[in-house]
């Protein structure tokens, strides 16, 4: 059993023997926390492009190993920021496809824009594709992270298929992506619905389910 | 009547009295294909992310306040190459909007593929899409590009509205946005159909036009 001594600098430190594997060998919430705060704050204040590991290090306070570890690219740390915030997400449950898909992508939509007064998403995600395109490591952590994160979007729409309310051709994968495709080429041409738009927009994509 | 000397470092030159107003004041085509032709082998070279405007020049033979009189960024030159590339793309008329739009994505996508060989356009136009956020200029050029050359769907939608096969309650923006929405989604998660595919894309879209 590994013993692990007090938290130092924000990497996790186990006993000599045990140091080169221990780094990292579980993610800390404190870290974590700390890091992605850092990212968040660095972000808003000198925006994606200027953001450097050196510096999120630093106002961190956490270990460079520690943070390559977790997050090997800064592009890396903008998908935990996207992650994390979809990881709040309710499932909901209004007992039709149009109703739960409205409720979906009203909060997220909001969290896109930033409605409550925190960081838009929306910026991030927009980076987050392209950055994806170039980087093989990021396109394989987005894959995962979106058959995550998409667990909401699972199950509405496997609850909309068992109510009847999606057509026996359309498979799984294009169902999530007629669901997904509007929403996210409205923020790539920034042309994002305004809050109480949210119900028109399923109004459009809606069709193609039945 | 402006009287042009002859070209010079792939600058249009006029008489001493109208050079200020003549550098740029109309585009010499042999200039804009020398220099789009410079910029996609560059990109091809080395990637967008390396391209610079020094080595635009360079390479075209091209003079600085030409180049950033016409293109002020590099963004604009992909801009440009994206743009040029659909203004040769030519308009579909199979009597149906299903036939057409199978067209015009066929031809397009082809294009983004690069499936004639030729330099594929799909990871320029995402880049492009990301650039566009972070720089108004930008912004407003795609925009305006965007209404340019998007006269072909436009034509293809509103042929198949004469035919009713537009529903009244969809606007001709909206309409045009669900046409492109899937495709652009699919190119940003790297996902693009298959040559042969794109009748069950345009299948999976159609539903939201009727």
């Amino acid at each position: 059993m590994k013993r692990y001594v007090p938290f130092r600098k924000g990497e996790i430190v186990s006993d000599a023997e045990n140091a080169r594997a221990s780094i990292g060998a579980r993610r800390n919430p404190e870290t974590e926390a700390a890091v992605l705060q850092a990212a968040a704050e660095l972000i808003r204040e000198q925006g994606y492009a200027a953001l450097t590991m050196e510096a999120v290090c630093k106002r961190a306070r956490a270990g460079k190993a520690t943070l390559y570890r977790w997050w090997p690219s800064k592009a890396h740390l903008l998908l935990a920021l996207v992650s994390r915030s979809k990881q709040e997400m309710e499932l909901p449950d209004t007992g039709t496809l149009r109703g739960d898909l409205t409720a979906y992508l009203d909060d997220l939509l909001a969290r896109w824009r930033g409605d409550d007064g925190s960081m838009p998403m929306g910026p991030l995600v927009r980076v987050l594709y392209v950055e994806a395109a170039d980087n093989a490591e990021l396109g394989a952590a987005l894959l995962e992270e979106r058959r995550d994160r998409w667990q909401l979007l699972d199950q509405i729409l496997t609850a909309a298929r068992a109510r009847g309310e999606v057509s026996p051709r359309l498979g799984a994968e294009r169902a999530k992506q007629l669901a997904m495709a509007l929403p996210i080429y409205l923020l790539m041409i920034g042309r994002l619905p305004a809050p109480g738009e949210t119900a028109a927009l399923v109004d459009d994509i809606l069709p193609s389910f039945a």
